[in-house]
């Protein structure tokens, strides 16, 4: 459907030390934060879907399903499993928000990468707040 | 599939203050590291599938969707979209480690209360390092 999966490539523990706890994770997670965006542009599922498999691509990643849902009166939600992980988004057009994630296990892609794409894509150019939920 | 999806109910944004930082989110987001799991465990896609899907059913979610993948040589990925947002596993058997995060928008619904179930199902009553993404 979306080209040919490589198979995930094995990866590797990173310990960290967030407020002096120790965790060992894998790979990278952004938790992103989109506010102010445009109302309509939160329930248009077809625009929230394909910037969410943009960002994928752009990743560089390999996509295996593309899952939808659309609220009723109003929300949607995307997620995207990649080899690496995946990439979620649900959005509130009451409140102009849109909550997302991008977890990937590649050593080599770069989940911020993709943050000023997809707020120009859905948050018209306004930078989102973005943590690292593991860091990698 | 899984019975009738009720439609989200409107929620309100939080604010909360980590780090001396002001964000604004919805729900709760936990991040959940399993580690010292059995191994044979994280690759049986059943296995982790069904676990995921029972917890989502513990949380009183309404299940919308289930998408897994079996990786080769090992590993799997299962994700649960529900009415109130996302369920999601990737394992890493060669680890002995799995990477969970549950994302609920529901003010009644508390992630925390599953954590004890996953691990009796995934890692043998090992109790995971768990972490709010967004804190609800």
């Amino acid at each position: 459907l979306y080209g040919i999966p490589r198979e995930r490539k094995l990866t590797a523990l990173t310990r960290y030390t967030p407020w002096g706890t120790t965790i060992d994770a894998l790979g990278r997670h952004l938790l992103i934060e989109l506010h102010e965006c445009d109302r309509s542009a939160l329930d248009d599922l077809d625009l929230v879907r394909d910037t969410l498999v943009e960002a994928a691509y752009r990743l560089g990643s390999t996509i295996l399903d593309v899952s939808t849902h659309k609220f009723d009166p109003v929300g949607v939600t995307a997620i995207v499993m990649i080899s690496e992980s995946h990439l979620s988004v649900h959005t509130w057009p009451e409140h102009g928000y849109a909550a997302m994630d991008i977890f990937t296990c590649s050593k080599t892609m770069q989940p911020a990468d993709v943050v000023g794409f997809l707020s120009v894509e859905v948050n018209r150019g306004i930078l989102p707040m973005v943590r690292a939920g593991r860091p990698g």
